[in-house]
């Protein structure tokens, strides 16, 4: 391949982590999923930040996401600066300093690892 | 981030608020939204207008996506100047005066917070 | 809205009626539909074209998106020339004269009007 | 239709394969599905790589489209150089000669035939 294919600039407005799960964790989890894809030769080093309907923006939360590879993000396991919290809405923009590709995907509690939704997010 | 991410015209084809649902409203209530986000440093002035298949299009509902923030519009919560009927097929075009990002989303009524569907909107 | 929101060449890549679905018809049917949207003064005569894995073409089936209307089409109303064939895969193009904005969802047979999928289909 | 529909270069960040499924094999197995559409005069030949978090990219796997034919083609038919892992992560990059349209849709193993989820996949 070429170029590696992708954008540097995301987002994905609809964003929720439940305050609560069915079965044992980590697998029955409910997962909000940022999946990360990176066809190219340099590694990229991805700023997250989470927008609220009622406070300021938390983050830039950082990863790296390393060439040739692909990171499933949780949005659970986003810790530093601190933790997003539960139970309410949020939306998220991901911004590269290399081009990626990014999906949205959430996965059911009540069954591990079925999607009830997915969709690529917005890019520019 | 130095510019908004975004655009100003949207469109969801697909929308429909059924005539009943499981539960306790409003949690169990179910939930087409629109997920709307400013990532700019300027409020979002939003225009939401309601096509149908067999009547005149509804609206324009007028709301506000402030500055660093996201707002999850339920179109159930759409009143001014009146609500959107259920048990009809709608579709809606969203113009805003700044950019902004917009995400599909239908919630379950038979399990709170759970989404069966989601899809970032058309855009131009 | 000064101009007509969308494109006029879009295409669903994943389409499949099922043989069979539970409860009664109409409501209980499965639903594979393109919901079009026409934001323009101007009627969208539209043609639909069917591709299968194994033999030619299906089509085209002529439908019209009146002005500032919407319709959402359920493949398995198209009857002309012939109906879709249920239990095989699809795809579809959609050609307009116009511009719409097509997005694609399948309905859940097993809860009426609850939707299994929804995403805006690809234009250009 | 003047022009074929789509674009050559596509990718999916978001992939798994359960490592069980319910029910009789093949209709009732976890179906991760590229929904490939070829709506030109001319076949074309594709090209999948498989991206994982930890470890180099897999394929490529070659798979050709008829022209105007769809193909649905699920990443657990993809065998050569050597299946896609169970259980793990990955994400796919989509390289065609021809333009093409492509939509990731998951099918769940508990009712045939209904999908869990679907989106076009991202394009340039």
């Amino acid at each position: 391949m070429p170029e590696p294919l992708g954008r540097r600039r995301w987002a994905i407005a609809e964003g929720y982590i439940p305050t609560w799960s069915n079965g044992p964790e980590p697998e029955m989890l409910s997962q909000e999923t940022a999946c990360l894809l990176n066809t190219g030769e340099r590694d990229a080093h991805v700023e997250i930040t989470v927008f609220f309907p009622d406070r300021e923006p938390g983050g830039p939360y950082r990863v790296t996401v390393p060439a040739r590879r692909t990171r499933h993000q949780r949005f659970n396991d986003l810790r530093e600066p601190k933790p997003i919290p539960h139970g309410t809405n949020f939306a998220i923009s991901i911004v590269s300093d290399e081009p990626i590709v990014v999906q949205h995907t959430r996965l059911d509690s009540r069954q591990a690892e079925n999607a009830l939704l997915s969709t690529i997010a917005f890019s520019e």
